[in-house]
């Protein structure tokens, strides 16, 4: 990089939803820009979790400054720990992000080597060249921040995750204002989240969704179970308000939803009438309609609250036939069927169930397209680089982006890893740096690649046939008959004729085969693969991995 | 069962979607309704199919008089050639239905042997003392049936799968006089599809489609090409028609694309002008305002021609940049993200795409509340029985049955299996038959159960290890050093140190073991499976499945 560039790129969080990471660079200064993990799909089998690859930062250790975390969703914060195991920075946040990724931090072991600095959208940070500002967001959790980078190469803003909510239920507005100021001083580069990008309209306020909650409340006769996202601090205080409203104690059931209600609670984000919050325990003792349970499981995580009690499988809880569910969340894509098992397992226990987009218990926390229209216009950029969401969403922006008057040159759909360069400047997409995947399997991080991943896939649709050979030491004859045991094949009962035909099969393999071959142990195990494959699929027409071993005795 | 009793069940349909069966008995015989099949979701690894299981007709052979099939969709058919193969018994369909049946007979190789009798809505089947009368239905099909069987309890009534069409596009009219005239008759039971007994209103007609196809042909200037499935014919008369008024031939890509529109031109339930349809070759070779090319692929499947397409690997033919792409399906729950990551690759392509639920490219085949109401009201059956549908659907059409009047204590709720009985004129729900789902993997029926099952999932997360241990047929001595091998775990040249540990781990752990106990084999592979899970999961917080193998020299 020559001196005095400018450069912008993510290495997270373009061409995909998670894992959002970006960050700035201009001569030595490096900022990053949120630090977010991401669930696997379901390809990447037996993986936990997806972080982002930083090679480029651990090439730059020297000039990396600080992180500036826009919000405290999993997908900007989740890969925190992993990457303060690998390089020491501080971290720039407000108070319930900051509350959130010390929870983490705790978890890992790692809290006290951490530099972390409250901020809030009133605070300036001078880091080395960049001067940093900030302003108040809408979002599905408080405490969102936009940020604002004065660099010599001219102003950068990157929205961080918002939508426009005028009636927001902690009465945190968005600060129109400030952005119309920062969009009247100039706006070279604009970085905005693309989620909702695909939808016509205005977003609604999270305030609609309050009424319907009410609403269901007031109906309810018996208890009253409710799911949410955890994080959604805002609805989490309307349950709370109907709760109350209702003259209903509140239970909640969940670690998650535990840990965020203190944490929220500790920190004033949420106000809890006095004596509200009871344990379950005291929860299964009150009379149903003074009742209200606020679990977890909203997308039908199997081993989450919801789920057990769908299940009648939950250790404090149960549902009764009249007790009214209801699923304040829409599915996200990919867990649609795990929430509608658990709608059907509701409905046979008898519980009333009110569940779906219909339904008007959940709003987006996303801008859609007339908001980030709204957006575009308020900072009015010169160059835009959508961000934040799958290729179709950066795309359709990019579409709102033009139609709005930003020159459809100087729109940039990056990959990760791109990066946008503005010199003395002239803006130009040019280079990248490295940036990928790197999964977390149990206590590995990046151990598992694409060899085992394949592996796992052919196991999981075939299964595995074994056959060990024992071939004498001295001469390299058989010793044994060989020995073929499968699992994930066919169940071995059915098939004591089948594993007769492959001992046979491999014993002739073998004798079929010249005295050189045979010394060659690789020569062997491909020969003997060779044949049980051809002779499997055509009995079968399965591809079960076969894997020959050879015992030198 | 008593003589001159009335048996109403199903053996596949209720409590799922998919795989629909369902019979008629009465004294000495049995009707079959229907014989699909079920694509596995994603816990069911490698699993091609899921079948009915009709232990209960092979234990009644004699009794089995016919199977009626109402409609040519796959979960109504899928499982006839695996049925056919168990017994014979004679098929009573339309004719666009017989000639898909009869594809898939003639793919499995036993066309021959089966009795296919042509039918529609004017027959009249005396079979034993059930007379059997038809009424035309509307659906995402031509040529739907439900069926009216007369028995001497009383009339049973079974839908199909339904909408009601106003506008039909065959102008195959819902044949609701009829309908009338059955409730007016008296129907003791209704069987009634719940498809979409979750929505609210009136299942809007294929024309709208039609309409907004025509509009979509209209403002491209490129090539089209447009994804539906190959089953709506419906559908691809509108898009031929609008092909026609655009000036556009026709290509087909994708098998069942092909097979669909052969068998129903040939049947005469598509109309297509001469020289429209085209080979893709020749295809490549027009102008592209004057191509349209429709494919198979519209949930997504990795190997259909949509998702080809869009990864640039078809053989035939390419999207070029310009080319517009209209997808007129919504995605089943479980597809969203196939069908997201195609979308994906077009916009990177080039491609213009309309696609998702508010382009209005596709309405849906199934009946939703208000004409479910209509239908129970016109039937004004005595007895109601939910069909077709997951419990919450089954759920939510009794609540429409009983709004409409039926006794909810006359409202039955059965799973597969179940029987409602009628005894001169009592009904009850009483007992059960053999029902349940056979799996189809590869060329194997029924021989994955649930242990090979669970290995697959095992291995699919943590993969396997295998340790192979040579003991001394003369003295139990431990011969070789163990040997451990592990595929799906972790990749071998990352761990050499760990697969070391392991091996050393498996020796000292046979050291420390007792005389008698080295005698067993059984008790060495627990040992040693134990000793080994608790050792990895310390270290990697994984769970691979572990295989010790003995052998003895």
């Amino acid at each position: 990089m020559a001196a005095k560039q400018l450069w912008i790129a993510a290495l997270g969080g373009v061409n995909e939803i998670g894992k959002n990471m970006y960050f700035l660079q201009y001569a030595d200064d490096i900022i990053v820009i949120d630090c977010g993990s991401k669930f696997p799909d379901e390809s990447l089998l037996g993986i936990d979790l997806i972080i982002p690859d930083v090679t480029y930062l651990l090439s730059n250790l020297d000039k990396v400054r600080a992180l500036v975390v826009t919000h405290g969703h999993e997908d900007h914060i989740g890969g925190i720990p992993y990457l303060l195991k690998q390089l020491n920075l501080p971290i720039y946040a407000t108070r319930l992000t900051l509350g959130l990724i010390e929870n983490k931090l705790r978890e890992h072991g790692i809290l006290r080597q951490t530099k972390l600095h409250v901020i809030d959208s009133e605070s300036t940070l001078k880091l080395g060249a960049i001067t940093t500002t900030f302003f108040n967001t809408n979002h599905s959790i408080p405490d969102c921040l936009g940020v604002v980078f004065d660099t010599p190469e001219g102003t950068v803003v990157h929205t961080g995750d918002f939508k426009f909510d005028m009636t927001p239920v902690n009465k945190q507005y968005p600060d129109i204002h400030k952005m119309a100021d920062i969009g009247k001083n100039g706006v070279k580069f604009l970085l905005s989240e693309s989620t909702n990008a695909e939808r016509p309209g205005f977003t609604p306020s999270e305030k609609l969704v309050g009424a319907h909650i009410e609403e269901a409340f007031m109906k309810a006769d018996r208890r009253i179970f409710i799911s949410t996202f955890a994080s959604n601090v805002h609805r989490l205080q309307q349950i709370i308000e109907a709760a109350h409203l209702t003259n209903r104690r509140l239970t909640l059931l969940g670690r998650s939803m535990v840990n965020v209600v203190r944490v929220a609670q500790e920190l004033g984000y949420l106000t809890i009438p006095d004596n509200m919050l009871i344990e379950p325990t005291e929860a299964s003792k009150l009379p149903p309609e003074q009742v209200t349970v606020l679990c977890t499981g909203s997308q039908g995580e199997p081993m989450a609250a919801l789920s057990r009690l769908a299940n009648a499988s939950h250790r404090q809880m149960e549902i009764q036939a009249g007790d009214t569910v209801l699923i304040a969340a829409n599915p996200i894509p990919g867990n649609e069927r795990n929430v509608s098992r658990i709608v059907d397992n509701l409905y046979v226990l008898g519980a009333k169930v009110i569940y779906g987009s219909r339904s008007e218990l959940h709003v987006s926390g996303h801008a859609s397209q007339e908001e980030l229209k709204l957006m575009l216009t308020l900072m009015k950029p010169e160059y835009f680089i959508p961000i934040h969401g799958e290729y179709r969403m950066l795309h359709h922006h990019s579409l709102l982006a033009e139609a709005v008057g930003v020159n459809p040159n100087n729109i940039f759909i990056l990959k990760n890893g791109d990066i946008v360069e503005s010199s003395s400047g002239v803006v130009r997409q040019s280079g990248k740096v490295t940036a990928g995947q790197i999964l977390v399997d149990g206590l590995g991080i990046g151990d598992i690649g694409n060899v085992v991943l394949r592996d796992r896939r052919q196991l999981s649709a075939d299964g595995i046939l074994i056959t060990v050979i024992t071939l004498s030491q001295a001469d390299g004859r058989l010793l044994n008959e060989p020995d073929t045991i499968s699992r994930g094949f066919i169940y071995v009962r059915n098939s004591e004729t089948l594993m007769d035909e492959i001992n046979q099969l491999v014993t002739s393999t073998l004798q079929k085969m010249s005295e050189p071959d045979l010394g060659q142990w690789n020569i062997i195990k491909q020969t003997i693969k060779e044949t049980l494959s051809r002779f499997l699929y055509e009995k079968t027409k399965r591809r079960p991995m076969i894997l020959p071993i050879i015992i030198e005795v």
